[in-house]
């Protein structure tokens, strides 16, 4: 059973982790092959990547792929994130946890970059 | 004179603003209407959105566009932000700056984050 754990970086703002969990929930329409989809957070917020990924595994997943909703990779994609993965899996060795590609890596990015700027001019 | 400034957070780790800055010089090849585009950071390395602002002010600039390259609506865009803006309009009232829509706002996220999920499966 594979998951997938959208991972944002949290915020003192409630409207703005709302808003990640509505992204969530519109993804949840969209991808197939997943038997859960969830959101978590780094930091400020719940639920976090650790409590998350527990709450899946006890739910029967085997396989969690998580994507960092980050732009750029900065300390908490080379470092905090990977650092939470490494921790998950030694507690869990039979469960297959990754961490994919972020966001911002994806090569359509400035593509959508040039649309937002071009919707607003 | 029309200027675009993509603002970013800005990182502690060098290689994450490099990966800004070559963003935007990626996006001065696609981008047409601005007679120049630079990146700006809101915190933890240079140029600062002030020090950018004040550059293109320097330059002749008299409209300027300001992109945050921020993924939900947080405090950094609902409250830093706007008034790292407001005071550059106080102080420079013939400029006119403008804060545009966060990239992550852009009705297709969800499709990009649907397109890296599926390029990672």
């Amino acid at each position: 059973m594979h998951a997938l754990i959208i991972i944002a970086h949290g915020s003192r703002r409630s409207a703005s982790n709302d808003e990640i969990r509505e992204l969530v929930m519109q993804l949840k329409t969209m991808a197939h092959g997943f038997a859960h989809i969830e959101a978590a957070f780094l930091e400020l917020t719940e639920p976090s990547i650790n409590s998350a990924c527990e709450a899946l595994i006890a739910k029967g997943c085997t396989k969690i792929s998580c994507l960092p909703y980050f732009l750029a990779a900065g300390n908490h994609i080379i470092r905090d994130i990977p650092g939470i993965i490494a921790e998950l899996r030694e507690k869990h060795p039979d469960t297959d946890i990754t961490q994919l590609a972020y966001i911002g890596a994806h090569p359509e990015m400035p593509n959508l970059l040039l649309k937002q700027i071009q919707a607003a001019n």
